[in-house]
């Protein structure tokens, strides 16, 4: 694994970095908040000013690509080698909600540097690791003396991320044939820490439901009928307790089939990673380790398929009590799921598990909502050796790999473009995604550049075989 | 068991029943509404109109009794022989709300007699109940010819009962010489039907409970942290599922410690009761009898504890869904306990049950509100077969027994006063008790009559003994 940085590369970036900082605030003074429509215009200037900057780089074609919600951006810019692969750059240019009242030491649409940090909303999610790609693919032109990117490199940004990106998926099959590429590289995740950089292999999927459970046609006196008809809360009680085995397994039969199992190396660099339980359940804000018996911490959130109640109710909610049965309850569940299992058979098997829960007396209606696949890319997969290589060049150290929990975007890419996707990214936890007073480190944004600056080349070759 | 009527009493009700009528539409034309702050001075009015009414009837003593909300009648007529028992009479003067908008045919405080049904708010529940005995003692004088009743007379009309008697504990102790008595008549409930005349022996008690359990300190993200904290909604869930076994008992230990089981009699008396138990599910608005195994549709309602979920909540409520594991959830509570089970011990085994169920890593509260005892009368007590030979009499054949699935301020009385609770009704399930057209049967009205007429010269006999 090369960790040797290059000084062309270091040279271009220190020489640019002014600009290239001055850009990204004029970036960031654009509140392009999704999820609020009175900054729809200000999500489309986002768009526009983008492009503009795009061009400014020097990619060829710029367009902004119109969807039901917000505008994305495409860009491309083909390497003068017809043979060179396909790499297709993934981020977004729209941000979270964000007011000084929310506890903002400073406007966080007025971006400030303090020290060696950049605070403003976007400056890591996803503004910042968006932008070191135009000064990436700068240095990397520069130091290989290249006219154009050794990969033919395209970039997607969209402007709905933070909204849960609802038009995402028809945008990318819309548009299948002009984003084809051999690999996929995302720029909206991070590392472990400022000190141990690492990439991530994959992320969780996602089957969300909600059931509804209908007992008496309306809430009936306990006294009257209690103790001799269903009650539709204990129903839904008994399926939240049958979801889990006594080792914490989900006891969904068929729930397991086909997933990928962590490998032992996986395991092993898991393992191996300065975790401290205590730290993560401060962060967790909660009070205990709890969950799938046999499995560590990072091992359950990262590589574990899960079922978990997002929200409960039923009956009677007011103070105080109220002696009645509910005419109905219900129940938010989702289940993260893993690479191996497939949405679609993971709701058959939750269908025909409640089905067969519920008792006579009670009528039920479930609903899915929009699933989410797994990704995961194997660790020997020579893109993603290519990527490591590159962060090792940067960080001057080997990295190592982390998964993450959560569920994205990055799964439609995988599923409709049917490539590897790979996630390059330089935000740590520090950095208050979502939070007040989000940020980036200076140090870890020109890592990224210069990362970003190594890959190119690296990629090219390892596509190639 | 006797089941002859009195003629005399017949003719004396026939003579006095158009004014006896009169004087209840008087009644029922006042609005005294308990839960309605703005019915507070109906409520006053009722007590004063029933106060006099009670003088005029020929009770010697007749006092309003003042309570922390609204006040209470009291009453009371000794009898001659200083050696006669002493019965007080139970009831309550203040009603549901009502309002023509509800689904009412006519003004529910403008009472009218259509055919042989008197219709207005409170006409069973419960002014109907208490006012034939007046007319049934002014008859049990004529008929006997004695000046005074047979038994030392009290009545004891409460003003709270339809908003819970807040008040009516701290009532019956404070007064509690004034109250004693050698039987309490609790004229507030029911029959089984217009052609199965019936007395109720005993009520359930009740244990009501809120538990709350905290997870993180506010709701995560389950992508990052899901899976690998505990969830206290699923904490919630089990403890709901646990709380019954696979038979439909109550599965915390030592909930069912020295309950009095039904005796042979009467599940045997219960089985005879012609049941449907199609149209008791139709009243149920319920599609299943479901409970406690061994056991029928009534004897789970009458005579078997249970453990009831009132109302459940937490995390995410909106629309769709939310990928947190919540902060926290509740679940609230009600046990329906009978004969043997003492509130407190119950709240014990609960309380100790619920903290042997909690994970680590969750924090919980568990609080309980104001228990009622449960009461029973066994079927061989006297006062209680002096109880069915006046209903018996009144209507001309023998009278079976039920029991009450609720709970009321009877258990109250029965733990104050220590003395046996009977229960003497002909409100009939279709007379809509809080609904809507409520009304009373007339022809049955004045069966009650004629029972409060032959009960005292009976029961005077039954206590002596
Ligand atoms: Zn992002
Ligand atoms: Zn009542």
């Amino acid at each position: 694994m090369s960790q040797t940085p290059d000084n062309a590369v270091r040279q271009y970036i220190d020489q640019h970095s002014d600009t290239f900082l001055d850009d990204l605030k004029e970036w960031l003074r654009i509140p392009s908040v999704s999820a609020q429509p009175e900054h729809a215009d200000d999500v489309r200037r986002s768009a526009d000013w983008l492009t503009g900057k795009l061009k400014e780089t020097g990619f060829p074609v710029t367009e902004v690509w119109e969807t039901a919600g917000a505008p994305a951006v495409f860009a491309e810019w083909p390497s003068e080698d017809p043979a060179a692969p396909t790499v297709l750059v993934y981020g977004h240019h729209d941000v979270q909600p964000a007011a000084l009242a929310d506890g903002w030491d400073t406007e966080p649409f007025e971006p400030v540097i303090k020290g060696k940090q950049l605070y403003a909303r976007g400056a890591a999610d996803d503004k910042g690791q968006v932008f070191f790609h135009t000064l990436g693919v700068r240095a990397h032109l520069a130091a290989t003396g290249r006219s154009t990117p050794a990969v033919h490199l395209k970039l997607l940004i969209e402007g709905e991320e933070e909204s849960g990106s609802p038009n995402f998926r028809t945008l990318i099959e819309q548009h299948r044939g002009r984003l084809a590429a051999d690999a996929v590289i995302v720029s909206d995740t991070g590392m472990w820490s400022e000190t141990t950089p690492t990439v991530c292999t994959g992320m969780r999927g996602l089957v969300e439901c909600e059931l509804s459970v209908c007992g008496p046609d309306q809430d009936i006196h306990s006294g009257s009928f209690g103790g001799a008809v269903p009650n539709p809360a204990t129903v839904v009680g008994r399926i939240v307790a049958a979801l889990h085995d006594g080792q914490g397994r989900v006891a969904i039969p068929g729930f397991y089939d086909g997933i990928v199992e962590l490998t032992d190396r996986e395991r092993k660099l898991f393992a191996e990673l300065p975790f401290d339980e205590q730290e993560w359940l401060r962060t967790a804000k909660s009070y205990a380790a709890h969950g799938e018996q046999g499995y560590s911490t990072l091992e359950r959130i990262w590589a574990r398929p899960t079922a978990e109640v997002n929200g409960i109710g039923g009956g009677y909610q007011g103070a105080g009590g109220k002696t009645v049965v509910p005419a109905a309850a219900f129940v938010k569940l989702s289940f993260r799921i893993v690479a191996g299992q497939d949405p679609a058979r993971v709701e058959a098997a939750i269908t025909q598990w409640v089905e067969a829960q519920l008792p006579a007396g009670v009528r039920h209606t479930l609903t899915f909502s929009g699933a989410t696949r797994p990704c995961l890319t194997p660790l020997d997969h020579p893109a993603l050796e290519a990527v490591a290589r590159a962060m090792g060049r940067a960080f001057e150290q080997p990295v190592r790999f982390t998964r993450e929990g959560g569920s994205g975007p990055a799964a439609d890419l995988q599923d409709v473009l049917e490539s590897p996707v790979l996630f390059l990214g330089i935000s740590v936890p520090s950095d208050g995604w979502h939070a007040p007073n989000e940020k980036v480190e200076l140090d870890l944004l020109t890592k990224g550049v210069e990362a970003a600056a190594y890959l190119w080349t690296d990629l090219a070759e390892s596509l190639r075989t």
